[in-house]
């Protein structure tokens, strides 16, 4: 297979950013600046479809209608439960039934549709109906057409000007997602994040600013005595590396230990804030995990933020997984009780 | 239109991770959750199409290859000179022009069909030939249907076993692209990441736990002195924002002046290094950057090094826009050069 392709065309594009006011004139530096890259990189790129051939439209949609097939039928198969949820071989033995060596020319357009087609055929099927994991599962087809809608607009979220309908919808979905948890919330903000890790770090950075707004231009050198955070010991493992990232270290990142349940035990978060105090440290950070990865505990909302309320300290939930409820009557409470407060 | 359906269906999946052992426990479980949920909510997962109505395959298929005509009809207006590049209105305006609300009932297929076609509609053509930013143009078609791909198969990058063929076409494609700067970095490592400015606070990461492997654990107290980083004016906005998130603050972020064409001075850098080590300070990581913003710049990359050198400092190249000349035997010199050091 030749699917490194799509990666080093990518580079093509960085290198080449029409500079200039017209076609042929971007066309000619085009082809003056390839006649100085290496030629097995030259002999890559495949100029059989749009844009290196404007009139090849025709072209173009037959080639990106076979890889849409061969796609289709991944689907197809995906919801067939007499389909193996994964055709497995090991690596050494997998790497004999590919062709993953970066080829010295250019490959056929079939070539890159039965690649696409090889790749499918070992790939796990996450969305067959026998596909069990705690985090994942299922293929929701309407998004997956909203992704390959994304990928073809290919353009980012800066500003308006660059995304105009998307800007305007992240704007209502995100008013609508924060009316679900209170209708109080309508005026409040949010942003779509990557994913929980770094959900987690922008809340640590939200948390420390607004608790120490010299930090950010002075440093934690600015304040006197050590800043400690606390989460329980059932948390994700990314909680914890906000303390290290942020030059607290991992020491302290105090881990609250967890009822038989798996939820943070308040008193003994309690017991330990008073202990770090009379060290003469810092508390001013608390996570509460919605939704443990491995059980799935939701920690108590409203007695955290009691102790937070009391000793200052800022209270961050962290529902990567168990946020899903909100829109639920009948599971957002008592489980995300005190998410509103 | 009814584009916030996608990001709801989402959730759906969230809430509902088939976690029993067959098809028809999975099933009502769903619709016992289901019935939990808000109605409005119930109302709008749209169930005529896969995996909702396993018969229901070739409505399926055509409703995806109804989506991908939509999606084919821009591509082909992306490459029409004659066709605008974006057709713009004030946000006041497009929102006439959009139904942006969030329904109370579930929509057809045809509907959000209609919704995409608007979608692309007002979008910005970013492909088009006469669309020029200095950072980024064109749409490679390869690497478009490469996307599609992978938002088909839907799966994460964990191990081996839920992604076998991207794995081993992540290890060739990386190793090539090592190969491509120096034959002995064959051995090396390397990740891809998902931009610049968290490839800039990953390289500060690591400079700073090999150089102080204390700092993780114990954080930025276990330093005796306030560390110091260096980059020159014309860098990208985020090796400052390093600074801020890891600890240091901003004002330990040192700007070196660069000169009339963009580049960072490098006897202005040492004179910075020697005035702050003369206060006592750890002077510890310097990026240069391969590649500026807004002028394009490449910092000599070896002057620096030497510099580096000389006080014991990391060096971090923040090529995110220029590492594409690597492939050019033209023009990766002297512009890259150094950057196997």
């Amino acid at each position: 297979m030749r699917n490194v392709q799509p990666c080093l065309n990518s580079l093509v594009a960085n290198i080449l950013p029409y500079h200039t006011d017209d076609v042929p004139l971007a066309r000619e530096l085009l082809h003056k600046a390839v006649s100085g890259l290496p030629n097995f990189f030259k002999e890559k790129v495949p100029t059989n479809i749009l844009p290196y051939k404007t009139e090849n439209e025709a072209q173009t949609r037959e080639f990106l209608n076979k890889v849409i097939e061969v796609l289709l039928d991944f689907v197809k198969a995906s919801n067939d439960r007499n389909e193996k949820i994964l055709d497995f071989h090991h690596p050494e033995e997998m790497l004999k039934l590919l062709d993953l060596r970066v080829p010295d020319h250019g490959v056929t357009l079939q070539q890159l549709v039965n690649d696409c087609a090889t790749t499918m055929k070992y790939q796990v099927k996450t969305g067959h109906p026998r596909f069990f994991n705690q985090l994942s599962s299922g293929l929701d087809l309407i998004s997956m057409a909203g992704e390959w809608l994304t990928a073809t607009a290919n353009t980012n979220m800066f500003t308006y000007e660059i995304a105009p309908v998307f800007i305007l919808m992240e704007n209502v979905v995100m008013t609508h997602m924060r009316e679900l948890i209170g209708s109080d919330w309508r005026d409040g903000d949010s942003i779509l994040a990557p994913g929980g890790s770094i959900s987690n770090l922008y809340a640590f950075l939200a948390a420390r600013h607004k608790m120490f707004p010299n930090y950010k231009e002075k440093g934690i050198a600015t304040i006197q005595g050590q800043l400690v955070m606390f989460t329980s010991d059932q948390s994700h493992y990314s909680v914890k590396s906000c303390a290290s990232v942020c030059g607290l270290g991992t020491d302290n990142c105090v881990m609250v230990p967890s009822d038989e349940n798996g939820r943070m035990i308040t008193r003994e978060l309690e017991k330990l804030v008073i202990d770090r105090k009379s060290r003469g440290h810092i508390p001013f950070f608390v996570c509460v995990t919605s939704g443990t990865t491995v059980l799935g505990a939701f920690d108590p909302i409203n007695e955290v933020a009691d102790i937070c309320d009391k000793y200052g300290m800022w209270l961050h939930v962290d529902a990567a997984w168990g946020g899903g409820l909100l829109l639920s009557k009948k599971y957002r409470h008592p489980r995300l009780s005190g998410v509103e407060r």
